[in-house]
């Protein structure tokens, strides 16, 4: 019984430093590039995607007040939060709302303030996307496991320092040129594997920075009452999948399973086989994560993600490029906002606004969006609408 | 293109003082009643209310958590927050998934752990339902904005402390026989009225209390394939709206145009005449709340909720029974969850469960959960199966 949807229209700020704005200026700003856009008026629904608002920015209800903020009181609204996946669990239940017929268009905003918080307390805030009574309460940090993970990774399969910094290298090559992204600047494998050491064997350039911002979009109806002016990308899948929840649980901790059934089921539904995509957004809050999701969604081999972007596969004018405006690692990681950034970044392919970072001829892109240490997924496919 | 859905089972804990468990323990009490009953072993979706967690529990990513503790990893889970209606915005969304058609069955449950909280923390977690840049910044508490509702009510309207006290004496009567109820102890008006003042004209007894807590509800569709075993009460009509979002902004503040059109949006979806209803879940987060809630329904006339009350329209035998089980102010308010805790009941009610606190021949109910100060209001309207 579903029907067609569409990403019509999309609204971001940059990634970094907005000191002078608060949470709700950043979703305000977004949103309202969204509404522009789209030509939509009143969408049928408001949803915030945001991760830890309440430490952050001491500030919950950011449906409702969105909504008031934005002259739109009324509209139904309301945040959802999956941790770092919260943006992109957001647009799915948009996603849903709108292919099924529940509304006609729905406007879904990511947005988190981090950069008003001391570093430790950013450490605090990001373990919340673990267990308290027992991630926590032993002091591990998110990048602690993620140290883990990594040296796991590396010993098991043999990957090196250099190949596990051909992801970050990546990322900030693409960043160059892309005007939203926080670090717009190239680097070497030498300056990943040389900067300061975070969490052995994680050092400063294999983690996604911490940054404010905020992305949007509007999700129309096929035919709806709401159909905007934008121009369309067609939201073709979507799902959202979960993973025994930390990685101690797991019978195998490389085998991100989250990822892996959200790309099968988003890909089902979407009826394309993954070789037709043009480009994937990828979940690199650190270097080993990235190879290990584009392991767990079947393009490298189990051990081969960090040595076939070595190799050039995933780079802009390789196989099958990532990242393409720097991933989490350079355009910049505003947790709760960076599942939207990566679905306004594949919308501004499909629809010939990458400009400088255009990947030529693009037809279907992925974007896949993780929570905690892969315990949630939510992975969504768009084509190029003729 | 809309099918019928159903509440098929229910689950949840007592409201009260849960030291020995934690905030995931409480959900999954509550979940698994819910699974038990209903006979459906793979939900379509996990959804958790529940407003602030990342201050209550240092935890966030509920979602996953719930279902990775369940043994339903794997399955798309979130959690949605729109600060004290959590709970009926989350279930609001799972009644639209299953009714549209994109999921056969939602598992949504509600959950708060306040009692962790010192008495200064629980004011400054239930501030963030209001805005951080005004609201908070002029140092104002949740409970100073509806004290300054109450006297401008009181004065406005008319309305002695006898009859703002009745709501509170109300709920307090049903809650005598009501097992899960924070508070099993009738009182008066005398000793509302001489409580400890709050935040003036509001005393302790006007004000719902801190408490932990866990409800849960499984949804299910018409001849869906998880179609459970439960006794159904089917999901008429559900709306979720907004409202300017703080008192200040409005152009009368007694006019709780949030919940006014949530109600009427519900009904309408209903199709049956607000008369039909047997009883309504109201939330009565102070008794003002209580009162102008009634009124906004269109039950009570305005200035009239709490005469009415009084004049014992409300009370079980009365026109319209409300709060069954005792409402906020008895049963109890464990934030995220209340939403969840009116459904629960109207379910109970509806299916004939509800022992002691029965109302007799109850065919329709409705349940109305705010967040903030009719910032946002969600109605849910539910009908008795054969």
């Amino acid at each position: 019984m579903a029907r067609k949807a569409y990403v019509s229209s999309v609204g971001f700020t940059p990634v970094g430093d907005h000191w002078e704005k608060s949470i709700i200026d950043l979703a305000v700003e977004a949103a309202r590039g969204a509404l522009k856009g789209s030509g939509v008026k009143n969408p049928g629904q408001i949803i915030v995607g945001n991760m830890f608002s309440a430490v952050g920015a001491s500030q919950e209800h950011l449906g409702a007040l969105l909504a008031s903020a934005l002259g739109l009181s009324g509209t139904p609204a309301y945040k959802i939060e999956a941790a770092c996946s919260s943006g992109g669990a957001a647009f799915n239940v948009g996603y849903n709302l709108v292919r099924s017929g529940a509304v006609d268009s729905a406007l879904v905003v990511g947005v988190e303030k981090m950069r008003d918080l001391e570093p430790e307390e950013v450490s605090q805030a990001l373990a919340m996307a673990e267990s308290a009574e027992y991630t926590q309460f032993v002091g591990a940090t998110f990048a602690a496991l993620n140290g883990l993970l990594a040296r796991y990774y590396m010993e098991q399969k043999n990957v090196t320092r250099d190949e596990l910094s051909s992801i970050p290298v990546l990322d900030h090559a693409n960043a160059v040129t892309a005007a939203h992204a926080q670090f717009r600047k190239a680097i070497t494998p030498e300056v990943v594997g040389r900067s300061a050491m975070i969490a052995d064997p994680l050092r400063l350039f294999d983690c996604a920075p911490v940054g404010d911002g905020a992305a949007a979009a509007m999700i129309v109806a096929e035919g709806g009452a709401s159909a905007g002016k934008g121009k369309l990308s067609e939201v073709l899948g979507g799902k959202i999948a979960t993973n025994e929840f930390s990685i101690y649980e797991r019978d195998d901790m490389l085998d991100f399973k989250a990822t892996r059934d959200a790309f099968r089921g988003a890909t089902a539904e979407a009826g394309i086989s993954p070789k037709k995509l043009s480009l994937v957004e990828v979940h690199d809050a650190f270097s080993v994560v990235g190879a290990l999701s584009l392991e767990a969604m079947g393009f490298s081999k189990p051990g081969e993600g960090s040595r076939d972007a070595k190799a050039g596969k995933y780079s802009r004018g390789g196989e099958l490029p990532i990242n393409t405006f720097g991933g989490l690692k350079a355009r910049g990681h505003p947790v709760g906002a960076t599942g939207m950034y990566q679905i306004v970044e594949a919308y501004l392919q499909l629809t010939g606004q990458a400009g400088k970072n255009q990947v030529e001829g693009a037809q279907y892109a992925a974007t896949q969006n993780i929570g905690g240490v892969d315990s949630t997924s939510a992975v969504h496919v768009f084509g190029r609408s003729s």
